[in-house]
């Protein structure tokens, strides 16, 4: 994309532009979650990273597929947004010694990374439809779900676990 | 916060540190709703972005609010992750000449951003919770209400209007 052209024409073009986002995003986050779990002291939060490092994985893998169908080019194009999370969150976690406090912080960050990308698959399965692609469409609606379970599970093992222990 | 320190502490530093994050975030937002607002062209997206402006700038006063509740000094903090999320906000909609593709991407940036909040209050409303802090969780979870509901209406212009056209 140049930075003297207006790339992006067609409702067509940004469903790819946007998909080519979420591609270098969930790279990222597949660097990003080993070291998270790594930092996470609570087992269920690092069982819960290493798993959700699993399905990211394989939320690469359904980006190169839906990439396919559509018949363009697998390609990452940068994505700001996810890189200001990651920063934001290696930050913060660069404040924290106490390991209950960290664990408090990790589930922040996390969850930043989830709603980000529930926003994200939430409009790229909406364009998928508007633009003819129900298979695309049903692919990427898989990863929104596996997102908002992620979500989910992060706040119960907040509110269960880490939040008590962190404000004792 | 410094480099070279581990600045936060205990559970209210983080606490802290997040509102301070949130209240740079919402003045990032207070200044990119109206650009937004003269990018869309959709009357119900425009004036959906000029009452959000109202909001945000509501979510301004709740943090000073809470500040003071809390007996902290009212001051932000640098936010990478609001910072990408609008670079990304730019850099697409600089892409984008056709107004209807351009009223896709501006509610698509504009639902990163409420996702971002709602992870944001969603923590700090349960932090303040644990915290013993149930008056400034009272303030906070109003916010995450009203981002929601913008994240909502925001869903129902693109669902209703706005992919429909940029499609066609």
């Amino acid at each position: 994309m140049g930075l003297f052209t207006r790339d992006i024409k067609t409702m067509n073009d940004l469903f790819v532009h946007q998909l080519r986002d979420m591609y270098y995003a969930e790279q990222q986050l597949v660097k990003a979650l080993p070291k998270m779990a790594d930092k996470a002291s609570e087992p269920q939060l690092k069982q819960g990273f290493i798993s959700h490092l699993k399905e990211t994985e394989e939320h690469v893998r359904r980006l190169e597929q839906v990439f396919k169908m559509h018949g363009v080019n697998v390609k990452g194009i940068d994505c700001p947004a996810i890189d200001g999370i990651i920063e934001e969150a290696d930050d913060t976690a660069g404040e924290v010694e106490n390991k209950d406090v960290l664990d408090a912080a990790l589930i922040n960050a996390a969850q930043a990374a989830e709603h980000y990308e529930i926003a994200r698959y939430g409009t790229l399965v909406s364009w998928a439809k508007q633009l003819g692609r129900n298979d695309c469409a049903s692919v990427l609606q898989k990863t929104l779900e596996e997102e908002k379970a992620a979500d989910q599970k992060l706040t119960s093992i907040a509110s269960s676990k880490v939040n008590l222990r962190a404000a004792s």
